[in-house]
Protein backbone atom coordinates (compact mmCIF):
# COMPACT_ATOMS: atom_id res chain seq x y z
CA UNK A 1 0.00 0.00 0.00
CA UNK A 2 1.02 3.42 -0.69
CA UNK A 3 1.65 5.88 1.80
CA UNK A 4 -1.84 7.68 3.07
CA UNK A 5 -3.36 10.10 0.31
CA UNK A 6 -6.82 11.12 0.27
CA UNK A 7 -7.67 10.88 -3.24
CA UNK A 8 -11.76 11.04 -2.95
CA UNK A 9 -13.82 12.75 -0.09
CA UNK A 10 -16.67 10.43 -1.29
CA UNK A 11 -16.48 6.92 -3.37
CA UNK A 12 -19.61 5.82 -4.84
CA UNK A 13 -19.88 2.22 -5.72
CA UNK A 14 -22.62 1.52 -8.03
CA UNK A 15 -22.59 -2.38 -7.95
CA UNK A 16 -21.32 -4.20 -5.14
CA UNK A 17 -19.67 -7.19 -5.86
CA UNK A 18 -16.23 -9.00 -5.64
CA UNK A 19 -14.44 -6.20 -7.66
CA UNK A 20 -15.85 -3.64 -6.16
CA UNK A 21 -16.10 -4.06 -3.11
CA UNK A 22 -12.10 -5.65 -2.82
CA UNK A 23 -11.39 -1.98 -4.46
CA UNK A 24 -13.63 -0.57 -1.34
CA UNK A 25 -11.54 -2.18 1.18
CA UNK A 26 -8.18 -1.54 -0.38
CA UNK A 27 -9.28 2.08 -0.54
CA UNK A 28 -10.55 2.30 2.72
CA UNK A 29 -7.23 0.27 4.35
CA UNK A 30 -5.18 2.99 2.51
CA UNK A 31 -7.20 5.91 4.05
CA UNK A 32 -7.51 6.94 0.55
CA UNK A 33 -11.50 7.42 0.79
CA UNK A 34 -13.50 9.39 3.26
CA UNK A 35 -16.91 7.84 2.96
CA UNK A 36 -17.79 4.99 0.43
CA UNK A 37 -21.69 4.98 -0.53
CA UNK A 38 -23.01 1.95 -2.48
CA UNK A 39 -25.66 1.39 -4.28
CA UNK A 40 -26.64 -2.04 -5.53
CA UNK A 41 -29.81 -3.62 -7.29
CA UNK A 42 -30.72 -6.12 -3.84
CA UNK A 43 -31.14 -4.97 -0.37
CA UNK A 44 -29.33 -7.75 0.80
CA UNK A 45 -26.56 -7.01 -1.12
CA UNK A 46 -26.21 -3.94 0.46
CA UNK A 47 -26.94 -5.46 4.04
CA UNK A 48 -23.92 -7.80 3.51
CA UNK A 49 -21.67 -4.85 2.28
CA UNK A 50 -22.44 -2.53 5.26
CA UNK A 51 -22.06 -5.30 7.54
CA UNK A 52 -18.96 -6.44 6.34
CA UNK A 53 -17.35 -3.11 6.21
CA UNK A 54 -17.14 -2.43 2.71
CA UNK A 55 -19.63 0.61 2.27
CA UNK A 56 -20.16 3.04 4.96
CA UNK A 57 -23.17 4.11 3.58
CA UNK A 58 -26.12 2.11 1.34
CA UNK A 59 -28.59 3.76 -0.78
CA UNK A 60 -31.39 2.29 -2.83
CA UNK A 61 -30.90 4.57 -5.88
CA UNK A 62 -28.19 5.91 -7.79
CA UNK A 63 -28.98 9.78 -7.34
CA UNK A 64 -28.77 9.38 -4.25
CA UNK A 65 -25.19 7.66 -4.15
CA UNK A 66 -23.45 10.00 -6.15
CA UNK A 67 -24.67 12.72 -4.86
CA UNK A 68 -22.05 14.70 -3.29
CA UNK A 69 -19.74 11.92 -4.86
CA UNK A 70 -16.14 12.92 -6.43
CA UNK A 71 -14.96 9.31 -7.49
CA UNK A 72 -17.59 6.66 -8.59
CA UNK A 73 -17.22 3.25 -10.14
CA UNK A 74 -19.25 1.62 -12.18
CA UNK A 75 -18.93 -2.17 -10.93
CA UNK A 76 -22.05 -3.75 -12.57
CA UNK A 77 -22.62 -5.93 -14.81
CA UNK A 78 -22.07 -4.61 -18.34
CA UNK A 79 -25.82 -5.09 -19.73
CA UNK A 80 -27.04 -2.79 -16.67
CA UNK A 81 -24.04 0.19 -17.89
CA UNK A 82 -25.95 2.39 -20.43
CA UNK A 83 -28.73 2.84 -17.94
CA UNK A 84 -26.29 3.59 -15.02
CA UNK A 85 -24.36 6.24 -17.56
CA UNK A 86 -27.81 7.72 -18.59
CA UNK A 87 -28.56 8.24 -14.87
CA UNK A 88 -24.86 9.62 -13.87
CA UNK A 89 -25.21 12.62 -17.18
CA UNK A 90 -28.14 13.91 -15.07
CA UNK A 91 -26.80 13.98 -11.67
CA UNK A 92 -23.10 13.99 -11.38
CA UNK A 93 -21.15 17.37 -10.42
CA UNK A 94 -18.60 18.65 -13.04
CA UNK A 95 -16.07 17.76 -10.84
CA UNK A 96 -16.95 14.23 -10.62
CA UNK A 97 -14.63 11.34 -11.98
CA UNK A 98 -16.52 7.92 -13.47
CA UNK A 99 -14.60 4.52 -14.01
CA UNK A 100 -16.09 0.93 -14.83
CA UNK A 101 -14.71 -2.00 -14.54
CA UNK A 102 -16.41 -3.75 -17.30
CA UNK A 103 -14.71 -6.52 -19.07
CA UNK A 104 -15.26 -5.25 -22.52
CA UNK A 105 -13.93 -1.64 -23.63
CA UNK A 106 -15.16 -0.97 -26.79
CA UNK A 107 -19.13 -1.89 -25.93
CA UNK A 108 -18.69 0.33 -22.45
CA UNK A 109 -17.14 3.44 -23.97
CA UNK A 110 -20.10 3.39 -26.96
CA UNK A 111 -22.40 3.15 -24.17
CA UNK A 112 -21.16 6.09 -21.93
CA UNK A 113 -20.78 8.46 -25.43
CA UNK A 114 -24.05 7.84 -26.03
CA UNK A 115 -25.94 8.13 -23.02
CA UNK A 116 -23.42 10.35 -20.60
CA UNK A 117 -22.35 12.87 -23.80
CA UNK A 118 -22.26 16.04 -21.11
CA UNK A 119 -19.59 14.03 -19.05
CA UNK A 120 -17.60 12.06 -21.00
CA UNK A 121 -14.35 13.87 -20.76
CA UNK A 122 -14.47 12.57 -17.30
CA UNK A 123 -15.22 8.92 -18.15
CA UNK A 124 -12.32 6.43 -17.62
CA UNK A 125 -13.40 3.58 -18.76
CA UNK A 126 -10.95 0.63 -17.11
CA UNK A 127 -10.65 -3.53 -16.44
CA UNK A 128 -8.97 -5.02 -13.58
CA UNK A 129 -7.39 -8.28 -15.12
CA UNK A 130 -8.18 -9.92 -11.72
CA UNK A 131 -11.38 -11.77 -11.83
CA UNK A 132 -12.08 -15.07 -9.61
CA UNK A 133 -14.85 -17.95 -10.37
CA UNK A 134 -16.28 -16.16 -6.74
CA UNK A 135 -18.07 -13.71 -7.36
CA UNK A 136 -20.48 -11.08 -4.99
CA UNK A 137 -19.69 -8.90 -2.05
CA UNK A 138 -18.92 -11.95 0.08
CA UNK A 139 -16.26 -13.27 -1.91
CA UNK A 140 -14.75 -9.39 -1.65
CA UNK A 141 -10.95 -9.06 0.32
CA UNK A 142 -8.04 -7.12 0.41
CA UNK A 143 -5.52 -7.14 -1.69
CA UNK A 144 -7.05 -9.07 -4.74
CA UNK A 145 -5.55 -6.66 -6.83
CA UNK A 146 -2.21 -6.71 -5.64
CA UNK A 147 -0.01 -6.97 -8.92
CA UNK A 148 -2.55 -7.20 -11.00
CA UNK A 149 -2.87 -5.18 -14.09
CA UNK A 150 -5.41 -3.00 -14.26
CA UNK A 151 -5.98 -1.95 -18.02
CA UNK A 152 -7.64 1.98 -18.79
CA UNK A 153 -8.75 2.71 -22.19
CA UNK A 154 -9.17 6.15 -22.16
CA UNK A 155 -9.41 8.19 -25.50
CA UNK A 156 -8.56 11.64 -26.99
CA UNK A 157 -11.96 13.04 -25.02
CA UNK A 158 -10.72 12.10 -21.74
CA UNK A 159 -9.30 14.73 -19.42
CA UNK A 160 -5.80 13.72 -18.46
CA UNK A 161 -6.99 15.07 -14.52
CA UNK A 162 -9.36 12.12 -14.76
CA UNK A 163 -7.06 9.43 -15.98
CA UNK A 164 -4.25 10.50 -13.86
CA UNK A 165 -7.16 9.80 -10.81
CA UNK A 166 -8.11 6.15 -11.98
CA UNK A 167 -4.25 5.20 -12.39
CA UNK A 168 -3.96 6.35 -8.71
CA UNK A 169 -6.46 5.07 -7.25
CA UNK A 170 -5.49 1.57 -9.07
CA UNK A 171 -2.11 1.68 -7.55
CA UNK A 172 -3.13 2.33 -4.21
CA UNK A 173 -4.91 -0.93 -4.86
CA UNK A 174 -1.29 -2.36 -5.74
CA UNK A 175 -2.12 -2.74 -9.45
CA UNK A 176 -0.25 -1.73 -12.23
CA UNK A 177 -1.64 0.07 -15.13
CA UNK A 178 -1.70 -0.10 -18.70
CA UNK A 179 -3.34 2.21 -21.09
CA UNK A 180 -4.74 1.07 -24.38
CA UNK A 181 -6.71 1.20 -27.05
CA UNK A 182 -10.24 -0.14 -26.10
CA UNK A 183 -10.49 -2.05 -29.44
CA UNK A 184 -6.54 -3.68 -28.74
CA UNK A 185 -7.85 -4.37 -24.93
CA UNK A 186 -10.88 -6.39 -26.58
CA UNK A 187 -8.73 -8.23 -29.07
CA UNK A 188 -6.28 -9.09 -26.68
CA UNK A 189 -8.33 -9.86 -24.16
CA UNK A 190 -10.58 -12.41 -26.25
CA UNK A 191 -7.93 -14.23 -26.45
CA UNK A 192 -6.15 -14.65 -22.89
CA UNK A 193 -9.52 -14.61 -20.95
CA UNK A 194 -12.84 -14.91 -22.94
CA UNK A 195 -11.33 -17.78 -25.17
CA UNK A 196 -10.47 -19.66 -21.87
CA UNK A 197 -13.49 -19.04 -20.84
CA UNK A 198 -15.58 -20.31 -23.65
CA UNK A 199 -13.44 -23.81 -23.77
CA UNK A 200 -13.70 -24.32 -20.00
CA UNK A 201 -17.64 -24.23 -20.47
CA UNK A 202 -17.49 -25.93 -23.63
CA UNK A 203 -15.35 -28.67 -22.00
CA UNK A 204 -17.35 -29.04 -18.85
CA UNK A 205 -20.27 -28.95 -20.88
CA UNK A 206 -19.26 -31.76 -23.21
CA UNK A 207 -19.03 -33.99 -19.92
CA UNK A 208 -22.18 -32.44 -18.60
CA UNK A 209 -24.13 -33.73 -21.87
CA UNK A 210 -21.98 -37.26 -21.96
CA UNK A 211 -24.52 -40.06 -21.66
CA UNK A 212 -21.64 -41.31 -18.60
CA UNK A 213 -21.69 -38.10 -17.25
CA UNK A 214 -22.04 -38.71 -13.54
CA UNK A 215 -19.06 -41.43 -13.90
CA UNK A 216 -16.61 -39.20 -15.74
CA UNK A 217 -17.47 -36.33 -13.29
CA UNK A 218 -16.61 -38.93 -9.86
CA UNK A 219 -13.32 -40.60 -11.71
CA UNK A 220 -11.90 -36.59 -12.91
CA UNK A 221 -8.75 -35.96 -11.18
CA UNK A 222 -7.76 -32.94 -9.56
CA UNK A 223 -5.87 -31.38 -12.25
CA UNK A 224 -9.61 -31.14 -14.17
CA UNK A 225 -11.26 -29.45 -11.32
CA UNK A 226 -8.14 -26.42 -11.64
CA UNK A 227 -8.48 -26.63 -15.64
CA UNK A 228 -12.20 -25.90 -15.18
CA UNK A 229 -12.18 -23.26 -12.42
CA UNK A 230 -13.47 -20.62 -14.22
CA UNK A 231 -16.16 -23.03 -16.09
CA UNK A 232 -17.69 -22.00 -12.38
CA UNK A 233 -17.75 -18.05 -12.94
CA UNK A 234 -21.05 -16.09 -13.04
CA UNK A 235 -22.63 -17.44 -16.29
CA UNK A 236 -24.38 -13.98 -17.50
CA UNK A 237 -21.44 -11.94 -17.15
CA UNK A 238 -19.76 -14.30 -19.75
CA UNK A 239 -22.89 -14.46 -22.16
CA UNK A 240 -22.59 -10.96 -21.66
CA UNK A 241 -18.71 -10.81 -22.35
CA UNK A 242 -19.91 -12.76 -25.73
CA UNK A 243 -22.73 -10.57 -26.52
CA UNK A 244 -20.31 -7.55 -26.35
CA UNK A 245 -17.47 -8.35 -27.42
CA UNK A 246 -19.12 -10.73 -30.21
CA UNK A 247 -16.44 -10.26 -32.94
CA UNK A 248 -13.10 -10.35 -31.11
CA UNK A 249 -14.56 -13.73 -29.50
CA UNK A 250 -15.30 -15.02 -32.58
CA UNK A 251 -12.19 -14.38 -34.35
CA UNK A 252 -10.12 -15.89 -31.11
CA UNK A 253 -12.83 -19.03 -31.00
CA UNK A 254 -11.99 -19.40 -34.88
CA UNK A 255 -9.05 -19.30 -34.75
CA UNK A 256 -8.42 -22.00 -31.57
CA UNK A 257 -10.81 -24.40 -33.45
CA UNK A 258 -8.38 -24.41 -36.18
CA UNK A 259 -6.04 -25.97 -33.55
CA UNK A 260 -8.14 -28.17 -32.31
CA UNK A 261 -9.18 -29.26 -35.99
CA UNK A 262 -5.48 -29.51 -36.50
CA UNK A 263 -4.90 -31.72 -33.17
CA UNK A 264 -7.60 -34.00 -34.48
CA UNK A 265 -6.33 -35.02 -37.72
CA UNK A 266 -3.12 -35.28 -36.26
CA UNK A 267 -4.95 -38.19 -33.64
CA UNK A 268 -7.02 -39.23 -36.64
CA UNK A 269 -3.88 -39.71 -38.51
CA UNK A 270 -1.41 -40.93 -35.88
CA UNK A 271 0.81 -38.22 -36.71
CA UNK A 272 3.26 -38.24 -33.51
CA UNK A 273 5.36 -35.61 -34.74
CA UNK A 274 2.93 -33.16 -35.06
CA UNK A 275 1.10 -33.46 -31.46
CA UNK A 276 4.90 -33.80 -29.61
CA UNK A 277 5.54 -30.30 -31.90
CA UNK A 278 2.51 -28.40 -30.59
CA UNK A 279 2.46 -30.45 -27.01
CA UNK A 280 5.77 -29.23 -26.73
CA UNK A 281 5.74 -25.59 -28.37
CA UNK A 282 2.71 -25.14 -25.78
CA UNK A 283 4.57 -26.10 -22.43
CA UNK A 284 7.09 -24.22 -23.53
CA UNK A 285 5.68 -20.85 -24.46
CA UNK A 286 3.63 -21.91 -20.75
CA UNK A 287 6.54 -22.33 -19.21
CA UNK A 288 8.52 -19.29 -20.54
CA UNK A 289 5.51 -16.98 -19.73
CA UNK A 290 5.69 -18.08 -16.02
CA UNK A 291 8.99 -17.40 -15.88
CA UNK A 292 8.75 -13.93 -16.60
CA UNK A 293 5.67 -13.22 -15.12
CA UNK A 294 5.29 -11.92 -11.49
CA UNK A 295 5.76 -15.03 -8.98
CA UNK A 296 2.03 -14.82 -7.35
CA UNK A 297 0.41 -15.27 -11.33
CA UNK A 298 1.59 -18.58 -11.40
CA UNK B 1 -1.74 -45.14 6.47
CA UNK B 2 -2.77 -48.88 6.98
CA UNK B 3 -0.51 -50.27 10.07
CA UNK B 4 2.61 -51.77 9.31
CA UNK B 5 2.15 -55.18 6.92
CA UNK B 6 5.17 -56.95 4.56
CA UNK B 7 3.34 -56.66 1.02
CA UNK B 8 6.90 -57.18 -0.49
CA UNK B 9 10.41 -57.94 0.83
CA UNK B 10 11.43 -56.83 -2.61
CA UNK B 11 9.86 -54.07 -4.40
CA UNK B 12 11.30 -53.22 -7.99
CA UNK B 13 10.85 -50.48 -9.53
CA UNK B 14 10.95 -50.07 -13.51
CA UNK B 15 11.03 -46.27 -14.10
CA UNK B 16 11.47 -44.33 -11.43
CA UNK B 17 9.81 -40.53 -12.08
CA UNK B 18 6.49 -39.14 -10.23
CA UNK B 19 4.59 -42.01 -9.64
CA UNK B 20 7.13 -44.60 -9.15
CA UNK B 21 9.19 -42.36 -6.81
CA UNK B 22 5.79 -41.08 -4.86
CA UNK B 23 4.25 -44.99 -4.09
CA UNK B 24 7.70 -46.33 -3.31
CA UNK B 25 7.76 -43.42 -0.70
CA UNK B 26 4.63 -44.17 0.59
CA UNK B 27 5.41 -48.06 1.13
CA UNK B 28 8.99 -47.50 2.39
CA UNK B 29 7.53 -45.08 4.90
CA UNK B 30 4.44 -47.36 5.92
CA UNK B 31 7.05 -50.29 6.36
CA UNK B 32 5.39 -52.86 3.94
CA UNK B 33 7.92 -52.96 1.75
CA UNK B 34 11.82 -54.34 2.96
CA UNK B 35 13.47 -52.90 0.19
CA UNK B 36 13.23 -51.16 -3.02
CA UNK B 37 15.27 -51.80 -6.15
CA UNK B 38 15.19 -49.23 -9.03
CA UNK B 39 15.91 -49.44 -12.48
CA UNK B 40 15.89 -46.50 -15.02
CA UNK B 41 16.93 -45.40 -18.55
CA UNK B 42 19.61 -42.50 -17.07
CA UNK B 43 22.01 -42.92 -14.13
CA UNK B 44 21.31 -39.92 -13.05
CA UNK B 45 17.85 -40.41 -12.65
CA UNK B 46 18.79 -43.25 -10.44
CA UNK B 47 21.47 -41.51 -8.60
CA UNK B 48 18.89 -38.78 -7.74
CA UNK B 49 16.64 -41.88 -6.51
CA UNK B 50 19.42 -42.91 -4.57
CA UNK B 51 20.43 -39.20 -2.81
CA UNK B 52 16.72 -38.54 -1.72
CA UNK B 53 16.16 -42.62 -0.26
CA UNK B 54 13.45 -43.23 -2.86
CA UNK B 55 15.01 -46.67 -3.73
CA UNK B 56 17.91 -48.70 -1.45
CA UNK B 57 19.39 -49.72 -4.43
CA UNK B 58 19.73 -49.17 -8.12
CA UNK B 59 20.56 -51.59 -10.87
CA UNK B 60 21.54 -50.80 -14.24
CA UNK B 61 19.36 -53.08 -16.09
CA UNK B 62 16.00 -54.89 -15.71
CA UNK B 63 16.80 -58.56 -15.07
CA UNK B 64 19.29 -57.55 -12.05
CA UNK B 65 16.92 -55.49 -10.58
CA UNK B 66 13.96 -57.29 -10.79
CA UNK B 67 16.14 -60.80 -9.73
CA UNK B 68 14.46 -62.12 -6.36
CA UNK B 69 11.94 -59.38 -6.36
CA UNK B 70 8.27 -60.53 -5.67
CA UNK B 71 6.39 -57.19 -6.53
CA UNK B 72 7.03 -55.22 -9.61
CA UNK B 73 5.85 -51.94 -10.63
CA UNK B 74 6.31 -50.78 -14.62
CA UNK B 75 6.43 -46.85 -13.88
CA UNK B 76 8.01 -46.13 -17.32
CA UNK B 77 6.36 -44.16 -20.55
CA UNK B 78 4.31 -46.13 -22.38
CA UNK B 79 5.96 -46.53 -25.14
CA UNK B 80 8.76 -48.32 -23.08
CA UNK B 81 6.51 -50.96 -22.26
CA UNK B 82 6.38 -53.63 -24.91
CA UNK B 83 10.26 -54.15 -24.36
CA UNK B 84 9.86 -53.97 -20.62
CA UNK B 85 6.95 -56.69 -20.35
CA UNK B 86 9.22 -58.94 -22.65
CA UNK B 87 11.90 -59.11 -20.45
CA UNK B 88 10.60 -59.54 -17.44
CA UNK B 89 8.48 -62.49 -19.00
CA UNK B 90 11.85 -64.00 -19.42
CA UNK B 91 13.16 -63.05 -15.90
CA UNK B 92 10.62 -63.11 -13.15
CA UNK B 93 10.06 -65.58 -10.45
CA UNK B 94 6.34 -67.83 -10.57
CA UNK B 95 5.73 -65.84 -7.59
CA UNK B 96 6.38 -62.34 -8.86
CA UNK B 97 2.98 -59.85 -9.40
CA UNK B 98 3.69 -57.13 -11.61
CA UNK B 99 1.90 -53.90 -12.15
CA UNK B 100 2.19 -50.67 -14.51
CA UNK B 101 0.55 -47.45 -14.29
CA UNK B 102 0.15 -46.44 -17.53
CA UNK B 103 -2.49 -44.07 -18.69
CA UNK B 104 -4.21 -46.37 -21.52
CA UNK B 105 -5.06 -49.47 -20.15
CA UNK B 106 -5.76 -51.97 -23.34
CA UNK B 107 -2.76 -50.67 -24.91
CA UNK B 108 -0.75 -52.02 -22.03
CA UNK B 109 -2.97 -55.18 -21.71
CA UNK B 110 -2.75 -56.01 -25.57
CA UNK B 111 1.03 -55.32 -25.21
CA UNK B 112 1.15 -57.67 -22.07
CA UNK B 113 -0.67 -60.72 -23.79
CA UNK B 114 1.97 -60.30 -26.55
CA UNK B 115 5.05 -59.66 -24.71
CA UNK B 116 4.26 -61.53 -21.01
CA UNK B 117 2.09 -64.78 -22.09
CA UNK B 118 3.85 -66.83 -19.14
CA UNK B 119 3.31 -64.75 -16.90
CA UNK B 120 0.24 -63.01 -17.65
CA UNK B 121 -2.24 -64.18 -14.66
CA UNK B 122 0.12 -62.10 -12.34
CA UNK B 123 0.04 -58.59 -14.28
CA UNK B 124 -2.77 -56.65 -13.56
CA UNK B 125 -2.84 -53.34 -15.16
CA UNK B 126 -3.39 -50.51 -13.05
CA UNK B 127 -3.86 -46.49 -13.53
CA UNK B 128 -3.49 -44.11 -10.56
CA UNK B 129 -5.60 -40.84 -11.51
CA UNK B 130 -3.15 -38.53 -9.75
CA UNK B 131 -0.59 -36.70 -12.02
CA UNK B 132 0.70 -33.65 -12.11
CA UNK B 133 2.05 -31.58 -14.42
CA UNK B 134 5.74 -32.07 -12.64
CA UNK B 135 7.83 -35.46 -13.62
CA UNK B 136 10.66 -36.82 -12.47
CA UNK B 137 11.68 -38.39 -9.10
CA UNK B 138 12.74 -34.92 -7.88
CA UNK B 139 8.86 -34.14 -7.70
CA UNK B 140 8.08 -37.53 -6.22
CA UNK B 141 6.74 -37.09 -2.90
CA UNK B 142 4.70 -38.56 0.60
CA UNK B 143 1.16 -38.83 -0.22
CA UNK B 144 0.54 -37.90 -3.96
CA UNK B 145 -2.04 -40.95 -3.87
CA UNK B 146 -4.26 -39.71 -0.67
CA UNK B 147 -7.53 -39.94 -1.36
CA UNK B 148 -7.06 -40.49 -5.45
CA UNK B 149 -8.45 -42.79 -7.19
CA UNK B 150 -6.26 -46.11 -8.77
CA UNK B 151 -8.17 -48.27 -11.80
CA UNK B 152 -7.43 -51.58 -11.97
CA UNK B 153 -8.35 -53.41 -14.61
CA UNK B 154 -7.84 -57.25 -14.53
CA UNK B 155 -9.18 -59.61 -16.51
CA UNK B 156 -10.95 -62.89 -16.53
CA UNK B 157 -6.91 -64.31 -16.87
CA UNK B 158 -5.83 -62.46 -13.62
CA UNK B 159 -5.26 -63.67 -10.58
CA UNK B 160 -7.53 -62.85 -7.69
CA UNK B 161 -4.56 -63.01 -5.45
CA UNK B 162 -2.57 -60.87 -7.73
CA UNK B 163 -5.27 -58.16 -7.98
CA UNK B 164 -5.61 -58.42 -4.40
CA UNK B 165 -1.90 -57.33 -3.81
CA UNK B 166 -1.92 -54.44 -6.35
CA UNK B 167 -5.04 -53.47 -3.98
CA UNK B 168 -3.74 -53.81 -0.96
CA UNK B 169 -0.51 -51.78 -2.26
CA UNK B 170 -2.40 -49.03 -3.30
CA UNK B 171 -4.53 -48.69 -0.13
CA UNK B 172 -1.43 -48.49 1.68
CA UNK B 173 -0.71 -45.41 -0.61
CA UNK B 174 -3.97 -44.16 0.61
CA UNK B 175 -6.22 -44.89 -2.82
CA UNK B 176 -9.52 -45.88 -3.34
CA UNK B 177 -9.58 -49.01 -5.90
CA UNK B 178 -11.95 -48.89 -9.29
CA UNK B 179 -12.13 -51.97 -11.30
CA UNK B 180 -13.06 -51.53 -14.82
CA UNK B 181 -12.98 -52.96 -17.96
CA UNK B 182 -9.67 -51.84 -19.50
CA UNK B 183 -11.56 -50.25 -23.05
CA UNK B 184 -13.90 -48.87 -20.57
CA UNK B 185 -11.53 -47.04 -18.74
CA UNK B 186 -9.69 -45.63 -21.67
CA UNK B 187 -13.33 -44.57 -22.56
CA UNK B 188 -13.77 -42.58 -19.54
CA UNK B 189 -10.30 -41.35 -19.26
CA UNK B 190 -10.68 -39.97 -23.34
CA UNK B 191 -13.42 -37.80 -21.88
CA UNK B 192 -12.16 -36.68 -18.14
CA UNK B 193 -8.22 -36.66 -18.67
CA UNK B 194 -6.61 -36.92 -22.37
CA UNK B 195 -9.04 -34.21 -23.67
CA UNK B 196 -8.71 -31.82 -21.15
CA UNK B 197 -4.65 -32.25 -21.84
CA UNK B 198 -5.42 -31.58 -25.78
CA UNK B 199 -7.95 -29.04 -25.06
CA UNK B 200 -5.18 -27.21 -22.93
CA UNK B 201 -2.60 -27.59 -25.40
CA UNK B 202 -4.56 -26.30 -28.20
CA UNK B 203 -5.61 -23.27 -26.37
CA UNK B 204 -1.87 -22.34 -25.29
CA UNK B 205 -0.59 -23.41 -28.64
CA UNK B 206 -3.13 -20.92 -30.26
CA UNK B 207 -1.64 -17.78 -27.89
CA UNK B 208 1.69 -19.11 -28.99
CA UNK B 209 1.24 -18.76 -32.58
CA UNK B 210 -0.59 -15.83 -32.21
CA UNK B 211 1.29 -12.80 -33.95
CA UNK B 212 0.71 -10.85 -30.02
CA UNK B 213 1.78 -14.06 -28.42
CA UNK B 214 4.30 -11.78 -25.98
CA UNK B 215 1.70 -8.92 -25.08
CA UNK B 216 -1.12 -12.41 -24.78
CA UNK B 217 1.03 -13.96 -22.38
CA UNK B 218 1.68 -10.83 -20.24
CA UNK B 219 -1.84 -10.00 -20.02
CA UNK B 220 -2.94 -13.14 -18.85
CA UNK B 221 -4.32 -13.36 -15.49
CA UNK B 222 -3.70 -15.63 -12.79
CA UNK B 223 -6.70 -17.76 -14.06
CA UNK B 224 -5.29 -18.39 -17.35
CA UNK B 225 -2.50 -20.29 -15.44
CA UNK B 226 -4.40 -22.20 -13.45
CA UNK B 227 -6.48 -22.55 -16.95
CA UNK B 228 -3.30 -24.16 -18.44
CA UNK B 229 -1.21 -25.60 -15.49
CA UNK B 230 -1.87 -29.22 -17.80
CA UNK B 231 -0.18 -27.71 -20.63
CA UNK B 232 3.18 -27.84 -19.00
CA UNK B 233 2.37 -31.69 -18.64
CA UNK B 234 5.09 -34.08 -20.45
CA UNK B 235 4.51 -33.51 -24.38
CA UNK B 236 5.97 -37.24 -24.58
CA UNK B 237 3.53 -39.09 -22.23
CA UNK B 238 0.57 -37.15 -23.94
CA UNK B 239 1.95 -37.58 -27.52
CA UNK B 240 2.20 -41.38 -26.15
CA UNK B 241 -1.49 -41.36 -24.88
CA UNK B 242 -3.19 -39.49 -27.66
CA UNK B 243 -1.48 -42.25 -29.85
CA UNK B 244 -2.33 -44.98 -27.68
CA UNK B 245 -5.68 -44.17 -27.34
CA UNK B 246 -6.69 -43.06 -30.84
CA UNK B 247 -10.36 -44.21 -30.81
CA UNK B 248 -11.18 -43.03 -27.72
CA UNK B 249 -9.34 -39.64 -27.66
CA UNK B 250 -10.67 -38.91 -31.36
CA UNK B 251 -14.13 -39.60 -30.52
CA UNK B 252 -13.55 -37.34 -27.14
CA UNK B 253 -12.62 -34.44 -29.45
CA UNK B 254 -15.04 -34.74 -32.06
CA UNK B 255 -17.80 -34.22 -29.41
CA UNK B 256 -15.99 -31.50 -27.65
CA UNK B 257 -15.52 -30.27 -31.10
CA UNK B 258 -19.25 -30.22 -31.73
CA UNK B 259 -19.80 -28.10 -28.39
CA UNK B 260 -17.29 -25.30 -29.68
CA UNK B 261 -19.32 -25.05 -33.09
CA UNK B 262 -22.15 -24.89 -30.94
CA UNK B 263 -20.56 -21.73 -28.81
CA UNK B 264 -19.12 -20.64 -32.01
CA UNK B 265 -22.87 -20.33 -33.36
CA UNK B 266 -24.03 -18.77 -30.47
CA UNK B 267 -21.90 -16.04 -30.25
CA UNK B 268 -21.72 -15.52 -34.33
CA UNK B 269 -25.63 -15.13 -34.00
CA UNK B 270 -25.77 -12.94 -30.75
CA UNK B 271 -27.56 -15.98 -29.58
CA UNK B 272 -27.52 -15.40 -25.39
CA UNK B 273 -30.14 -17.72 -24.36
CA UNK B 274 -28.25 -20.78 -26.05
CA UNK B 275 -24.58 -19.25 -24.41
CA UNK B 276 -26.57 -18.88 -21.24
CA UNK B 277 -27.83 -22.68 -20.90
CA UNK B 278 -24.73 -24.16 -21.95
CA UNK B 279 -23.00 -21.85 -19.20
CA UNK B 280 -25.06 -22.39 -16.71
CA UNK B 281 -25.11 -26.37 -17.40
CA UNK B 282 -21.10 -26.64 -16.89
CA UNK B 283 -21.11 -24.16 -13.58
CA UNK B 284 -23.96 -26.37 -12.10
CA UNK B 285 -22.24 -29.77 -13.01
CA UNK B 286 -19.14 -28.79 -12.00
CA UNK B 287 -20.30 -27.25 -8.65
CA UNK B 288 -22.46 -29.99 -7.84
CA UNK B 289 -19.68 -32.88 -9.18
CA UNK B 290 -17.37 -30.70 -6.21
CA UNK B 291 -19.60 -30.77 -3.82
CA UNK B 292 -19.72 -34.35 -4.44
CA UNK B 293 -16.34 -34.87 -4.27
CA UNK B 294 -13.24 -35.20 -1.41
CA UNK B 295 -12.34 -32.30 -0.11
CA UNK B 296 -8.82 -32.33 -1.66
CA UNK B 297 -9.99 -32.88 -5.12
CA UNK B 298 -11.51 -29.22 -5.23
Amino acid sequence: MVAKEVIAEQLTLIGVGLIGGSLARDLKQAGAVREVVGTARTEKTLQTALDLGVIDRAEADIKAAVSGSDLVVIATPMQAMPGVLEVLDECIGDETTVTDVGSVKAYVLAAARTHMPKNISRFVPGHPVAGRENSGVAASHLNLFQNKTVILTPTEQTAPVAVDLISKMWGIAGAYIHVLDAKVHDNLLAATSHLPHVVAYALVDFLAQHEQSEMLFKLAAGGFYDFTRIASSDPVMWRDICLTNRDSVLEALKGYRTRIDHMLTAVETGDGAALLESFERSKRSRDNALKRAKPDDS
